[in-house]
């Protein structure tokens, strides 16, 4: 299948190696030069900017890009997506941006005749490299009918979440609730310790109890309660607490839109960025647990 | 077995009742006459006062009191259990109170040669009456071997967590953590839902999603989500938000001591306080979504 | 003095009038025609578009519109000032608006060489009529010294806060600040009270002490603290609830956008979206005391 | 007068050297003998019990005590000063500590004939030595008048404040209102300036606007603001961030027990509780700014 790809950071490069493994003929476009020579190293042919891309009539046109600016700009931008595409192309936008704009542009890709399909990611770039992601989808059944196969190359769990912009919706309200049980496990196991308890025997009771949570069970925050989690691995890697912020930025600013209060949510985000300009932005998101002084930096 | 217990409340007489109908002799005490003619209908016997409770050596002595302040004048006030009790009665706590007190009772019983165990539980008087609670229990080991086919008489699931006191510390933060990721599910929920999402979907999505936890699996907030919780049953019966203002309270009351900040457990607390002054403190807990104004009263 | 004015609403109406009444020649423009009626009936004439009012080449041209986004529309937009305005008219937009968003259309502005400032105000509809409004001024020192006079007969206390955009900078931090205090002074007279204290002799005490602040002083939210404070008069009036949660919206983003940590506007923005959710969002802002119960409604 | 003066710490001995001074005949008890003999060589007589001092019939009796627990000890406690003390004797108790405690002692005073007030201060070790310390008091208004002499001789500003008890809660009260203006200001300046406003200029407008306050007019949490604020000096001095906590402790312990909800109250305890966890509970609770990353530490 002729695919093109647009946005070739951490997320994307590895995201189009698989569908370039999978054996498919890929068109690439990204502003950094060496993150293209990547890709045309291992099969794909290079355009010189996202409106050639459309112009060359893929099948499927992915765009993978850091914020909803860099999305208005390559969709809806002089020199855009949408300005050169044929019809037939299927649209998937697999960046995390906030709702209203990937509404916005789906319906001017819709005026034209073209679907398209908002399909965050959850997975990191483990996920990326490994084939694994998580997609939450947005957009018309049969749209997302034909966009599964591909998708799969690229994940391994592919949920449809219904109409336009609900793949967005749906990522920012889960990891909206990730960030306040992440938040709220570390408080738990902090307090928990403090006053005594083994942190193996705490976590095990939690996880067989009402407070149990993916945050307690898969990803802990105190060290070496989960043998695989970061928290065990002085917090390198997975979720980054710089990107937990942005996405809680996200569900904010989705929530003051919408009129939803999240007193929580903006906790969260409020805890995180302190995290953050404390100069922690870096370390895995169950770092958070640092800031209530229980474990050691 | 001859068994003493005192506090016949919401959770102690059903608790009391079960051990009668497993065939041991009760002794019982409470300060309402009512509660008292139930259980000697049933088969107990009664006694004028909780010393003389303990002063009839039975092999165990279980208490189940509404606060701190009642478990230090039935153990350690004049008239109270230690006086009288022989050094090999069991005593049992299942009350739900700070750490800090129930170590203090535990060490004054061990200063007189009495094991004694921290046993509070969940499941609320559903539990109690279907002797399914779950028991979470500090204190010597031997002692809580002992115990063991006792509690098993009245809930299903028995832990041990650790010295005296352990079994508060694992409730206290375990609730806590449980409040928080409520309030959470119940944000989560009316983001997306009033950003377009149908509530069963979104629900689907973070139960297998990193979102996922016992508030979104089991007690979804959302009204017909999950059938058997109380949102779909107009938010009556389960766990009254005035109880699990009860429990944050003891939660952020344990961390000022132990000095580690709960910023998320604090928030919790106020917000089930807010929701409580407002008049909503009989509902079920997870009503509190019902302050975020998506969900009709 | 040739005086254009787009913007006719609550507070754009009586300011206009009040030019007028100084004696300056008005053109102006509303998209509700029967607030321009209203202008014309006073002596204004009327324009049929922004880019009308630009064109006629009047010395100063003010706006004051409702969001960033009219904002960046009557400006930037096709058909808008800066199309047709002459490089000698000096520009005023009274908007409370995003600081981001100020700073880019004055230098849009500047870049075709018009002088520029953001002048947001504070004092209300009733300082609007009565010319007694407070204007934050920001932009070049010369532009100001120009606009002083005009913004004079509008207001009474006329800020120089520095270059552009700082106006509104100004605004967000101190209504920001004010948001919080506001709920903290609540909380404050509602725990005194509630603990046995006079309400006039708490708010004297902490108006002496270390405590005090605007909201206690002048804008005591306890209702007959301070006689002519909106809690004494049933909360109407006033500075509404819903006009406080735009500007603490406008804080919290501008506060994203510059990684700035503020856990209590946040928190702030998400208690006044909880009591607009509820049904409170048109009185006084004061009237968030009613949420902690110990004030009727 | 012959006065007692039992609690002789950093704030008790300062202010018993201030009587001594005025001329009054004093003896004293503190656990700790170095702060006896100091006392002792300025012209004090010790006491070996709470009790002897009591018992040696002074006119007024004042403490001077860390916490509740003291309270409740030198007062009630087996060999206190309750048991020993002569009718006539006026009772006052200078220690911050919860309402409910200070009525409770008073009330227990009341029963066996002695006046007491509780009269916890304001003004820290400098307002301590320089005899410049605000007194709030709560209590009978005869023994109020008996105690102002006295009371002027330790401080300058002596505010009645009604029945008894009243004095803590107003002390409450007010730190909790001052601690979250404090973190409100530190915001609100962090914001401002990060959005490009000199410190002074933005403070100035606040301190004409409607985010006044304390912390912004005489305390400003922003370095060279205020020339004679702690943080134009290193933090160093001033109110510890300590002793916010412990106040914001008392305030929403007091809260909880009175049912008001004080979410602003809670989440400024829980930063303070942070900040100190973080190890930085002995700087001026001002430099709670530095927490947000905007002023160097």
């Amino acid at each position: 299948m002729n695919i093109g790809f647009i946005g070739l950071g951490n997320m994307g490069a590895p995201m189009a190696l698989n569908l370039l493994k999978a054996g498919h003929q890929l068109q690439v476009f990204d502003l950094v030069a060496s993150a293209v020579a990547e890709l045309v190293q291992a099969g794909a042919t290079s355009a010189a900017s996202p409106q050639e891309v459309a112009a060359a009539r893929p099948e499927v046109l992915i765009t993978m890009l850091p914020a909803s600016v860099h999305v208005r700009k390559v969709y809806l931008g002089e020199g855009g997506v949408l300005a050169a595409v044929d019809p037939s192309v299927l649209l998937i936008d697999s960046s995390t941006i906030d709702p209203q704009t990937s509404r916005e542009v789906a319906a001017a890709a819709q005026r034209q005749g073209n679907a398209m399909l908002d399909a965050p990611v959850s997975g990191g770039t483990v996920g990326a490299k490994a084939g694994t992601l998580t997609f939450m989808v947005g957009g018309e059944q049969a749209a997302f009918d034909k966009a599964l196969p591909i998708l799969e190359q690229m994940g391994k769990n592919i949920v449809y979440c219904g109409g336009a912009g609900n793949g967005q919706v749906a990522k920012v309200a889960n990891n909206m609730l990730l960030g306040i049980s992440m938040i709220g496990a570390a408080e738990a196991m902090s307090l928990g310790v403090s006053l005594g308890m083994d942190p193996k025997v705490l976590a095990g009771i939690i996880n067989t109890s009402s407070g149990r949570c993916w945050s307690t069970e898969v990803y802990n925050p105190w060290p070496d309660v989960v043998e695989t989690a970061p928290a065990s691995k002085g917090y390198a890697g997975g979720f980054g607490a710089d990107l937990m912020l942005k996405d809680l930025g996200l569900a904010t600013e989705a929530a003051r839109a919408a009129k939803v209060p999240v007193v929580m949510g903006a906790t969260a985000q409020q805890l995180y960025q302190t995290f953050s300009a404390q100069g922690n932005g870096h370390l895995d998101f169950s770092a958070i647990i640092q800031s209530m002084g229980k474990v050691e930096k």
